[in-house]
């Protein structure tokens, strides 16, 4: 970028610097071409996906650019995995602040950023297959679309939990919300007898999703319904409760909780709505039969990821109720994030 | 959007208001889902590519939401034709900026937006498969990141010119560089001697492509390289030949010219480096080997498409030698256009 602090100029140059290294597919054509070609696997759908983050609403201007270049591939790799499917590649779409403003970005944010693509896309093994790069008055945008495979048919969706089905999540929730908090110095982690390790796990959780990638097989072959958890557990079960013409119940007391979070609340019980509500989590929220449960888990368990059941889906239609610590129903004032 | 010009927020009620009536695709899910699912036509590679356009770089903040729409989706569309490829489905990156200010954009802005959109989509046969939307403080940015296909191998790369093969491109160069002029009220049209519909003319041009969707199957057919000009005739010719290695000549007397642009010129002929680098034609440049010129013309007059041919890929390596008027080398300051 010829405004920026390096010599050189045009998308050309930040192309062949910095992302024609990761087009390893051959389809990428070494980013040398207008497009990228894919022979799509036999006997497979195609799982089409795209999220955008923008500095100051996703990410604080101020992240590391490694982290923000793993966040914005892994929230998308968290919602393919929530659909069963696995990854076959992705484009990317960088709009970058120019001029020599503070906000503008140049080299020096590009080459750590791009090293952390690239390593996670090698690490998930999702190769950057396209991508545009342009110029904006405006702060850095990151928007990637993600392509995925199923086996034809077999596409978890949100519609498809029964009444009876049990719900599941993975790993831990609330982490990313917390973090959140800390991050933007909102509260202070010493406020909850936090050490630095317990904030920085917290903190950690926000600034790089772990999608769940490795859990896409068992939700695929056992799960009714699934999605992932993005804009808070309660509002996202909501959303799969009502694509499923469906409710549910959950419980609070069931809910798996880091250590740090675990803390938090015990310090300040009214941040259990951020936990249910905050977002960011990137887990799973599953819907699973009965008679499948103990196969779900046991494939979960194959795969290194813890699995807890939460609840159950419901007859009947509306958000889930959700019972808090003494079992009595809880009113949550907003029940998922949203920037708008 | 809470903080704009209605009542009801969130990112669902906008998808749900605007753009789920363009999810006619049963793969979109209705955009009720996480994902868009997609069986691969048997026998194609898929063709995937990702333009974005921002406002104050790409377009005008004033712009019709309607001309923004069709130019977002047609850069794209653009693109595939030029490697011979025929749509199937989009998905749509979004952001939009928020809060009160002059610059928000909500349901006045989005209506007409999705609705152009909407129309371009089904001109095409290029249905909506997903998107996200996002607030963002600053400008609106659209991504959009295009699905394709051809014949398995089929694909028509920069890569492929040879030495003999004649240059050729589609319908006319230039007017969207001189709209632009006209546009950002550079240079008035009356300068010229341009009458109203000439200026419109040449603003058109600008502010929505005409992507020549309907030369994709000759081009696949008969061109040995190919890629549409964004960027400039020069420059992109000069990439053509970059990824051919080889070079090319062309002549600019038999550049096809719209006839504003004819009169234009013959009022300021220093504007000929306008025409050649100033990009946003959104034509096809192509290289046609000598033995199939006559079917190519054929194809693409049955297309119902204009192709002039302008000049011959030559050994060697360099970007192309521009022939002036008088027959001697040009020597253009930049090539190509671009932003950074």
């Amino acid at each position: 970028m010829t405004t920026c602090d390096t010599e050189g100029s045009g998308e050309d140059r930040l192309i062949a610097a910095y992302f024609a290294p990761l087009a390893t597919h051959p389809g990428a054509l070494g980013l040398a071409d207008d497009v990228a070609v894919l022979t799509p696997p036999a006997g497979c759908d195609l799982v089409l996906e795209t999220d955008a983050i923008v500095a100051g609403m996703h990410f604080f201007a101020d992240d590391p650019p490694e982290t923000v270049a793993r966040k914005a591939l892994r929230i998308n790799l968290s919602d393919l995995a929530a659909k069963g499917a696995r990854p076959l590649g992705f484009l990317l779409s960088l709009a970058l602040p120019r001029g020599r403003g503070e906000a503008a970005v140049g080299d020096r944010w590009l080459a750590p950023f791009a090293r952390a693509l690239g390593e996670d896309a090698a690490a998930y093994g999702c190769p950057l297959l396209g991508g545009d790069t342009v110029a904006s008055p405006g702060p850095v945008m990151i928007s990637v679309t993600m392509l995925g495979a199923v086996p034809s048919g077999t596409l978890v969706r949100r519609a498809g939990a029964r009444p009876g089905d049990r719900v599941v999540v993975s790993g831990s929730i609330g982490d990313a919300a917390l973090g959140l908090l800390m991050r933007g110095e909102r509260v202070a982690a010493g406020d909850f007898g936090l050490d630095a390790a317990a904030r920085d796990h917290l903190v950690g959780r926000y600034l790089v999703p772990q999608p769940r990638t490795a859990l896409a097989e068992a939700v695929r072959t056992h799960a009714s319904a699934a999605m992932d958890v993005s804009d808070g557990l309660a509002g996202d079960l909501a959303k799969l409760c009502a694509a499923s013409g469906a409710s549910a119940v959950i419980e609070t007391a069931r809910l798996p909780l880091s250590a740090p979070a675990r803390r938090v609340l015990a310090a300040a019980p009214e941040l259990l709505a951020t936990v249910l509500s905050g977002g960011d989590d990137y887990e799973i929220v599953a819907a699973v039969a009965p008679d499948r449960l103990a196969s779900f888990a046991a494939a979960a368990a194959a795969a290194g990821v813890p699995v807890t059941e939460i609840g159950e889906i419901l007859e009947g239609r509306g958000p889930p109720r959700v019972l808090g610590p003494d079992g009595s129903a809880l009113a949550l004032d907003r029940a998922s994030f949203s920037h708008f």
